[in-house]
């Protein structure tokens, strides 16, 4: 039986992990979290597509593609969270189970980070946790698939 | 003599229309909706130039690229109606007749949704009236453009 | 058969439309309004009953008044748009398709006069396309009408 | 020569004037002030219309009357004042000079008073000054009236 | 002994009740309101003067006529609860006990409904009870009368 | 036949009833308001369980309390009305008819007692008819209950 | 017998009137002001005091001065009125007859100039009627005075 | 060596759980939940002690009874979570590794849940995945505290 | 003759002092709070009741006791100073002089600290002047209460 | 050993403590309030510098002159309070120990004087205690410094 | 030939320069400042006339006086920048390029300092510059006034 | 020595400067300015790469390069100024000196261009001077470098 394939979208920047601004966002990289991930996804029996942009447009695109082909969604929307109405829409759009992933408490962050136009159309949201977030949202993405199968 | 050339352009999402959320959308697809265009501009003379984007860099170019091409905007900006500035400024700077058009009333869904940056540069709006709302616009654009003849 | 009745009903001032502000407004008188809505309601078989009041409780009963008479509102509802919750109310009651037609586009104008709580009510918003406008909504109302036969 | 004619509008609940709250209005009577009018006007060569009404869209077609037929208004739109966007329009689409008065200074009331949208069309305010108000803006008319002359 | 005449004036739309929107407003009609508001008057040994109108104007000029005609006010303002300061001041003016009544409870609705002018002039509120609310309003008004003859 | 039991639960502060500021909140004692209620549940049948309490959480967990025991809740939530999200999700969940009661019409106190989250739950409000509001309340109460044996 | 004295106060950019933007404020200067005035309280018998300054806390010393000195104040704070609690101090502390003149409609400007702590302290407020409001400054006050000497 | 205590303090209504409003918050009971709790422990080697309170007060007594007693704290503040700056106190001063879990997503409820106190004194959040969420808090906490271990 | 009783009630979190977060609160413990307060009273003749708790409830209940039993009461609401209207109202119905005393300033921390209910019944406040604002209180208290048997 | 030195600054308006409003700010004059504060001085071994002016920009430069010469401020900004960001600079950059008195209970007053930049810069802020709070600010800053000097 | 006349006015607290909050403000004292002025008038062939301020009406009267003498205006507001009308119409009158600097970048600073006044009547702005930015004004000054003589 | 490079990004619509609301804009071109600023470099000695985008995305991925290769960034980010968080994490994460640059001064412009992200992560801004607002960016930029060397 092919594993559930779930996409691991990652919005700006992150392609600086590990690099950017240390003290905020820990060092390690977004390679090291693809690892993380891929570990994780092995332990629950899933497939992962793993990709980064800067790009609304594209993060959009994948978000769309995702239709049809993957069975649940982990974002991280980064920059594009507090101000895409394009994304929120790609989300409800594709009508997959969706799990919003942040590596900060942005709670505790300035106040333009507080806002999430994402989180209305996730499932679920992780944030403050690091990197270690994505590991959890594989394992809640693997509860959440195992219970549609019931 | 050349039929005027009316630019139709559509924001981010619209290429999933008739499949994402059919109850609030209705089930007519984006093909659907250019051949109704199609008629609609035979009917009134006018050649159009019908296209999709999920980018909001490419969308401000295709504005841009109307100047001294086309002689009208026909646009659904979708997701970036409400936060895109680029595209207001574009469209202010083609100094064209342009008219925007929403398939949903959106001021009858998330308040969110209820302000457009976009409708500071057109000329005029139409909204709620389903896919319709592009035969309309097309109508309307027929008559700015013959106005403007005179 | 009889054909459907649709009531055109035009809020405050709107009888002075032609010589208030025609830089605004236009110079087309409500008499021409009329006319043109009669040109129009004969192309697509429909029969018109054209008013207009500057009192808002008769605005309220007009509405009222189609319920179980008329098969559609078209409304320039004027200043009562953004106060009047009464009229809103009447809209909701009478269950009808209602499109709600501005001349000016009211997002470019003060800031006081860009929100609607008639749109609340109305399935289709036109605004900023002129006088046209009304021609327009019957052609879109004609559309809603024949869609409710099938 | 006939002298110039000036209609002095009263909105709502202003027919109670000296029997309502007169603590906070005084026990001039409305017909008082229709004198103390009369005597002002006949002082700078004035003709009067005065009248009062409870009705917004009566106001409303009083203001539009005055139009070809009055040369200046002076208004006491009461409870309408921070509510009638009707209002607003007519005083704007008649193009007269218009002088608004409140018997009491609305800024120290309650919040709810002190925003006027009669303010955004008329040449002069006038608050505060109890009845004398009135006097006062015949004089000023008077005065408005003779530089237009010039 | 003339038994206290009570006024019970009803707002816009509420010659509706009962036809309009029954799964919010219920089935009840307002004659049936007038029967049963009849019904608990004799049972307080109070007259009723029970009205409905779509004008506010006329609502204003009625709250008006209660002054040394009615002992009490009880009114459900329906559409203009919350934009009528003309009401308001008409209901301050008679210097009467009012009671407000809502069919359904306001603060359950969308917020725009949430706020009431009315409330400023009233003793007191009824809301969400149905069409009992006047039943109870009366039985209220019974007793603020007889508190008063002490 | 056992006769319903309806919940009587007083908030904050109120069992400081006729002797705090009792030009705001009358002479009338709590124990004067049970006695009170206990001859209004008499003439409508029904059983009560009168109590008060400064504390928010032991207010929710009598809420809790009249799950499967109780039939209905007459609520006064005192300084908790406009702050407790714990009160309003008790009275979500236990799913009885709650009607909120204040003794003084808040609506014409300071600002920040005119919202109730306690609203949000109620099927009924009364306030500003002083400790005969509680009787209102049992006689609405008894009304509600009958329908609901219909 | 001594005529009453009353202060003319202008606040800052006043002595610059006439010179400066005359197409808002027109071509008078401030001395024409002086002259104007002092012919107004001649008809009207008082005295004048009529000072200019750039600076609040004079104008605030000046206000302070008119204690039993003069018998009532005519200010136009200018710049000031939007922002000085100090000056609005001074006018409450001096318990004369206040009454506050604009030269423009400050309520057809920017939104920032429309709100005025003077007028919480003033009797009476006269605005947008030109250095003309000077005088019929001066009338009012003329007329508040016999009243406080009856 | 005594494995890490974690705490796992539950607020209001937490108690109701698995019967109130299943639709929102699913059908397992608070004590399924410690349940799951204990096995989750038992895999990452760590102690629990599992409460639920209705009382403010008690809440932010346990959390100060964590300190040098507990090692990390995993709260469900339910209806505190937007009210209770007495809870972020307490969480600030105990200087604990502090997890946020929400069994709902609150980003998706009514605007007035989606503010957190709480989530400015925590490390991390988890939100909308239901009791599994605090499992993956458990999972996470083990994560925190070998981390501090290094 | 018994010396005048005052009551210093202390709020949530106040038992940590000297303990907690010691860069904002310092290092002096409650009960060095209390010897502090002891040694002032005794300067000034006067009785003091010194509390703490966690409970809005008992803090409330605490203050109602005051009435009757205590000439005044001087308050650290901490936490519930910007929530609980509860408190306020048992201030207010108790009518002593209350003087509210912080430890911080707390117009210089956090945005939502800025604001206090108990202000509005507080006879003073005392804030930023670290524990030495309790001995500053109890000299104000003694001044007030010496003040009142004059 | 030369005493420190404290200025004590007051703001404008405050030269007419004790004859302005006296039922709001009490009959003490301000040469009342050098006298206590000389008293205060002495009983605490400081030396003072007390001064009121009505101009912002004066009170600047006393708070930059002592820089330097003074070892504390107590300053009343009175109507400067909530205006003056000049005075909060000044402030900031003398870097010296500044307490804020206000005679009154401000937060008990009018919402626009409930906010104070001086706060900002204010170690500790004392208000409506009367003139008293000028001695208890001396006491404190005697405290203060005393502080400074282990 | 006269070299053109610029006028650079300092306002309140920049007389501190170099010695207040050095981390903020840098080293650099006023006197540094405008030798370095100097220097780039020199450069650009301007004269300057360099002044400072504390006083909000002095600066008023400087901006006044610039009018027929100073060919342009150079302008570091400092704390008048956000709350001074008085400045901003000053400015307007005068009718000279403005251009408006700042040391520092106020869009990183506190909120209430980002908004200014002066930047309405500014030509351009330079914030974050250090003194420096003076420097770039003149330069940018020169341009302007080059252009000017085209 | 290689020249230290700095990249001068432009944001969307920039192509279209010189032919785009010249009245806004000027008519020099987008080439003209990059002439403009090639001249400026060399009179500072430095190496310039210079850009414009229409797409955020790109813009994004253009700051992160900059990283290493470049010394400062000299950024106009147009219609992305007051929308972009993604563009201003990316200017975060660079660590390198940022100058804001605005041809036109947007503060005078509408109310929704008046505020910068950019801002937040710039040293300074220069805006309102037209294109020469480049060449100072550059001068300043060489400044600012030199600074970092010494």
């Amino acid at each position: 039986m092919t594993p559930p394939l779930v996409a691991i979208l990652n919005g700006p920047n992150l392609n600086l992990l590990g690099t950017r601004q240390p003290h905020i966002y820990g060092s390690t990289t977004l390679d090291d979290v693809e690892t993380l991930c891929g570990e994780a996804a092995d332990e629950f029996g899933l497939a992962l597509d793993f990709r980064q942009t800067n790009s609304e447009g594209e993060l959009v695109t994948w978000v769309q593609e995702c239709r049809g082909r993957a069975q649940g969604i982990i974002i991280n929307p980064a920059g594009y969270t507090t101000t895409s109405i394009a994304l929120l829409d790609a989300l409800l759009a594709v009508e997959l189970p969706v799990i919003e992933v942040h590596i900060t408490n942005i709670h505790r962050r300035e106040e333009f980070r507080q806002h999430s136009y994402v989180s209305k159309a996730a499932t679920g949201v992780i944030a403050g946790l690091g990197v270690e977030g994505y590991a959890l949202a594989i394992r809640a993405m693997a509860g959440l698939l195992a219970q549609d199968d019931e």
